[in-house]
């Protein structure tokens, strides 16, 4: 079991060691990223490290104006919509993120048993980012690009694939155990257009990481028709969000692997409700040929970490 | 055929009148409400009107302190969270929006053959208002107090489905020819919660309503999982957004009256695409009893409206 955002503003320590420093800066310093990862391993007791890092920092390591603005999120200078953009985009060198694979081995270095989660933005999302020049609701330049302009949506993706690879495989040569590919916007997608514009870009990148042997989750929000697609692009380890329970998600698939799926929000209620919720899901997860106990989605900034460590806890309890 | 805020932002003539005029203002105003709801009718020639409002309409119109924020939303002065603030929640008194009926029967003086859709926020996406403060992307303050103080929940559930039901009767005493409930955040929620916490207050709504003997629709976003149960809610006509195709709507349903689903993002894409797409639409749609088409949310402010007017000629066309 592991939080995802588990390392972030729920813990004071966080906060504090982020105190005038900014995002990337604290994403490109291997001692402030690898102390991060480390907080909530230390506090929580998780079964898992998560690298510290942001789905933009590939792009901002390879030279793009981008910017992550608290309270908003990335900020694109220049949002990428015709050939010349996209033509333009720079390609991610290994030693372009050398200070986070030297984070990784520090990680490596202080986790011991505790296996790290190495991190990446998959294509769909990490695109519709640079097209929509920030977070989106609705991914209309994005969804119009592809389905209007479907080469120069493949070469765009393709582009952002060959990214999420070079970081991947920064994050593994240095010794991450696992991979987990954050498709955080994919459920906005039908299945039909998932399949045609998405999959084959998630696709290569999790088989290009295919000979790290190491476990690949795949993972979005809101993704409950997506869960076979997902998985069909390569991943050994679905998530699934709280919408759908666990057995169902697991009757979709067919069997395999799930991660999740407390909703996060519920993490602000009263403990008996939490309680019963985790009891559900371990319960519900049984159908699963493995279970890996996490959040439908990230820890949201508010919550109290005592709370996280209860969960924790009681997840050991019930499943030693 | 008709489209979801097709009275809006889309349109210049819009723009033009609400200038110098507030968002409540308008909602308020009998003549100009009307006006605003024609536009799209003179426009497009679409088959429907949908009343022009805002489902904080009601809240303000019994006098709770809220405003709508160009570029936020709707924002609650005090948000609601505990059973003081519940017991304070003003009740809807029908004289209190009178000003709406007053322009629901000027639009039905005008419409002629041309249907008014009447128009109300349903329990669960109104208490997300009330509750958050504001729009909100995680609903956690909501879904928190719903599992956590499940009497209280019921209760301001309870007290908005009032507010709901005086809301939609003032609009079909004065004429209206069928309502929509829009339960906009529904998505957010798994089946399980959705049944437990949402559909007995939105039930209570389109029920008391059924003496009028108009069609109900019932919408949400992201609500594949929920059809059936937003359908055994009461609901005459179930809305279905983009990422379920219509045929897989229907066969959820085992039938039945859907309204849909193009994706309002592709009205930003090229005219084959757009075609194409309102092509497949209708045909999967031939799998219904019967089929209103919609997009699978609002218009999106910055789409071409020539674009719109264009989708109802090939409807139209391919659908006479």
């Amino acid at each position: 079991m592991w939080f995802m955002r588990q390392a972030g503003r729920s813990l004071p320590e966080y906060r504090a060691l982020r105190e005038g420093t900014s995002m990337f800066e604290a994403c490109f310093d291997p001692e402030m990223l690898a102390e991060i990862t480390l907080q909530p391993i230390r506090r929580h007791g998780v079964d898992a490290a998560i690298l510290f890092s942001d789905i933009v920092v590939p792009l901002k390591a390879a030279g793009l104006d981008i910017d992550i603005v608290a309270g908003t999120g990335p900020v694109v200078a220049e949002p990428i919509r015709d050939a010349a953009g996209v033509r333009a985009l720079p390609v991610l060198e290994p030693e372009q993120v050398e200070r986070v694979a030297e984070g990784v081995r520090l990680l490596v270095g202080s986790l011991g048993e505790t296996p790290l989660i190495g991190f990446a933005g998959a294509p769909f999302t990490l695109a519709s980012y640079l097209i929509e020049g920030g977070p989106s609701r609705n991914h209309e330049h994005t969804k119009a690009l592809m389905h209007s302009e479907p080469g120069l949506w493949h070469e765009l993706a393709g582009r952002l694939a060959d990214m999420a690879i070079t970081f991947l495989s920064a994050q593994l040569d240095a010794g991450a155990d696992a991979i987990q590919l954050f498709d955080s916007w994919a459920g906005a997608l039908s299945e039909r257009d998932y399949r045609e514009f998405v999959l084959p870009h998630s696709a290569k990148v999790l088989s290009a990481v295919a000979r790290y042997g190491v476990p690949r989750i795949h993972f979005g929000v809101g993704t409950g028709e997506l869960l076979v697609a997902m998985r069909d692009a390569g991943a050994d380890v679905v998530g699934v969000d709280w919408r759908i329970p666990l057995d169902e998600a697991v009757r979709r698939l067919g069997g395999g692997v799930v991660q999740g799926n407390l909703d996060p929000a519920l993490l602000h209620g009263s403990w008996p409700v939490i309680e019963a919720e985790v009891r559900r899901i371990l319960a519900e997860g049984r159908a699963a040929d493995g279970h890996i106990f996490n959040l439908g989605h990230g820890v949201l900034p508010g919550v109290d970490p005592d709370v996280l460590t209860r969960v924790v806890g009681l997840v050991h309890e019930l499943q030693p």
